[in-house]
């Protein structure tokens, strides 16, 4: 295994051994939804979180410190994903190869557990003044910036302008709107809330979201490109519905765009020195990932 | 009008109107979201807002400092009355006597919607500490009394419970346990809410507490007793689905309860003087609600 390979390694075990400490265990009342959360959340790469555990590193933050941030951020992307496979939305029935959470627990089950992980998450992120002593004032500012980043501006808009999306009307330019709310939002938030848990300098906040937005849009164009690839391959499933960088723009320049957004990403960590290595090898990593 | 019908009216009005200022313009975009929020919050008794601005009276604290936590209540309320409403839960299509939210705006739009009240009012809470100079210590004590409150301990764990109620199985004894956690829940958040807002001592915090949660429990008993009146009235519609305690304990008994229940709200403002009558009027008056 390589060195990044490792890295990953090393962190998703210790966010997923911090997300079972922090869900309700599965056999609490009412079981059904503490089970349905804990489905819904396992098997994911643990990006998001990985990204706050990364950035608190670069800014010579213990990871500890970081962790129970990290753990909201993967709550808060759970929700959405929840949120994203219903029949109301994409109405996608399978994720991460297994029965999407509505199609194993039912609609009402799924919309409450998707709630209750957003709720969580924010617990969490207000607990961050008792458990690891923040101030309780920057638990607030990272409370308002997943306000924020989640909100209507953020990735609900993003999930309405997803929804009413129609090829035939919105351009590209609308796609990438899109997934600036849905997903290059969460890695914004991500990286934001570790620099304020890490008590980062404006300049470095502002640098640190600047990469994690380059990297997260960079990050859903090559989802798309992998995806589109699965098209005609029925072992391999159909690609997701809804708005695609792949099918708009063409594999060739879809992956131009995403290399140039992973430039961007790196030339927002020119200011930082070897400690952002592990930064810059997520965004590299990312034009290369394996279907 | 009676001194409490001109107290209700008054503060819905003013309720009402720092909703207004504080939901996203109906023409921001994306429109469809920000419009379904507002139709959504439309017509609304204020009830759980009030009481929020009464506890905050009650303990002397000027009604403008509560406003905000009044209208991230009743943003919360609305939150619930949505995904009450879809398909997935109760499936009920009316709401106030227009077209359920997700009748109107698709269920889609109707859960986004939904879970940006729920963001908004966090959001709200979270700005108390800028906006009316709570310190940020409390300001995060209210955050966690939302969490505790609307999570699956509270109003979430309510409705699965509610989801997966069987007349047959669950005893009346569940049922109350459904309607605290549902209704109760939030009538004792708004009551600790204002309370911690307004520096109340731990008494005055239990006290008030056990008013409202009383309070909330006999007023889910009278709406069960109004609405079961409205079998058999095709004009009034068919009462709501799922549990219900006119059903499941017939009209004399659950009216009985909804006394007692009464009572004990009354009893535990006995320490307090003649600046809780409000909260007393809201008591008594709830038990000779017209249907």
């Amino acid at each position: 295994m390589d060195i990044l390979s490792q890295y990953l390694s090393a962190k998703r075990d210790l966010i997923n051994q911090a997300l079972d400490q922090c869900l309700p265990p599965a056999t609490a009342e009412p079981r059904i939804i503490h089970e349905c959360m804990r489905y819904s959340v396992q098997d994911g790469k643990r990006l998001r979180p990985t990204i706050v555990l990364a950035v608190a590193e670069t800014l010579a933050c213990p990871v500890e410190r970081a962790l129970p941030t990290a753990v909201a951020v993967e709550l808060i992307h759970t929700h959405s994903l929840i949120l994203d496979d219903l029949p109301g939305m994409d109405n996608d029935d399978c994720r991460r190869g297994r029965p999407a959470t509505h199609d194993r627990f039912g609609e009402g089950i799924a919309l409450l557990a998707a709630d209750a992980l957003l709720n969580l998450a924010i617990v969490l992120l207000g607990a961050n003044h008792r458990l690891i002593g923040l101030p309780a004032e920057t638990a607030l500012d990272i409370i308002r910036e997943v306000g924020e980043n989640v909100g209507t501006n953020g990735m609900i808009g993003g999930q309405v302008a997803d929804l009413t999306f129609s090829p035939a009307v919105d351009g590209a330019s609308m796609l990438e709107r899109i997934h600036l709310r849905k997903t290059a939002n969460l890695f914004r938030l991500s990286a934001r809330a570790a620099s304020l848990v890490a008590g980062a300098t404006e300049h470095q906040l502002a640098a640190l979201s600047s990469y994690a937005e380059n990297l997260g849009l960079a990050y859903q164009i090559i989802d798309d490109i992998l995806d589109h690839a699965k098209s005609g391959n029925p072992i391999k499933g159909r690609p997701r519905a809804g708005p695609n960088f792949a099918t708009a723009y063409g594999i060739p320049r879809a992956h131009a765009l995403a290399e140039q957004l992973t430039r961007e990403a790196l030339r927002a960590l020119s200011g930082f020195d070897a400690t952002a290595e592990t930064l810059r090898s997520l965004a590299k990593a990312n034009l290369l990932r394996p279907a």
